[in-house]
């Protein structure tokens, strides 16, 4: 079983990854908890260049694209399917769906050419559950409580498009995009999420 | 115009780059040199980790290939459009096919997967004349004076799988792929590939 979380940032996914490996825990499965990009030793070396990358170090949609599919590629051959080939449940912040998001709809690229690259990264390795955590943006982004990195201090209308990428995304595949309302209290939101695993054990 | 070179290490791919650069200077043509992977600060980052990553970072040819692939992106947008643009002339150590040829006939993946996901990475900008420098890889490998990257240690079934996969290409687009035998004199190739050249210009 392999789930993943997505949203804007600062919508909460942290607490609600958290809460849901500690009930998955809680019953006896042996979880595989990674973040995407990183998790991996060149995944953490491209998560350092796309987020922390300096002025004069310029990155296009196109490069950025191809740098998480990299680091994508690396996460799902040394720690997904091992991780599912030994049974594990494989809960992941963040996948696929970002890069559509984040550089299709909101980036300019085309979402159907991040997913087609896409295609040849994870090699048909697909979530069977993804948490989409939504929000307000702008009360997102008040929630969040640390400095902002590359992608976080974009714009608000960067923001806007994101969220609105999310959920044309989500319309695409409802039997797999789960929209989760996040601006509802931690309780509520993480009862929802434990309530369609629970389904899918 | 955009000319590149490849082939297999030590094949005397920078000193005809270098002779073609020069007689192209003469001709009071403006030569905009690059490397790929390189010549954007990106670029030379993505360099560094797939030529010298340590040992205790894998890299799957999968995501190898990804990683050049971003490279690329940026190179294509960063400088070599732009060059084209102003009229120069571009001349690129190593481009696309090296990947084709790397990753996909001597690394495992398909080779229609890398070209397809090298479409996504240039979009659309392909040389106008590629020289294939071919030479049996041993004597190529005898005449290296350097100390070998993580490439170019690999043993030698791998740059026979590389030879033959140039070849291979090279035979499907004769128009574009150039292969020039680098076993001779300096003068000797380097007096075919203006040939090629000046018929082009």
């Amino acid at each position: 079983m392999f789930f993943t979380f997505d949203g804007v940032d600062g919508v909460g996914k942290t607490t609600q990854i958290r809460l849901l490996c500690e009930w998955l825990r809680g019953r006896g499965l042996t979880v595989c908890e990674c973040r995407d990009p990183g998790s991996t030793p060149l995944g953490e070396c491209v998560r350092d260049i796309v987020l922390h990358a300096p002025d004069d170090t310029p990155i296009s949609a196109r490069s950025e694209m191809l740098l998480y599919m990299a680091a994508r590629a690396q996460l799902v051959e040394e720690v997904i399917r091992p991780a599912l080939a030994r049974g594990e449940v494989v809960v992941s912040d963040r996948y696929l769906l970002a890069n559509v998001v984040y550089q299709g709809h909101a980036g300019g690229l085309d979402p159907e050419l991040v997913k087609s690259v896409g295609e040849a990264a994870v090699h048909g390795l697909h979530p069977d559950a993804t948490f989409l955590l939504d929000m307000d943006p702008a009360e997102a982004d008040s929630r969040m409580q640390r400095d902002r990195d590359r992608m976080e201090s974009r714009g608000d209308d960067y923001r806007r498009r994101v969220r609105e990428g999310f959920l044309a995304e989500a319309r695409l595949v409802p039997e797999r995009v789960h929209v989760v309302d996040a601006a509802r209290t931690i309780e509520q939101v993480s009862g929802e999420i434990r309530g369609i695993a629970e389904k899918l054990i």
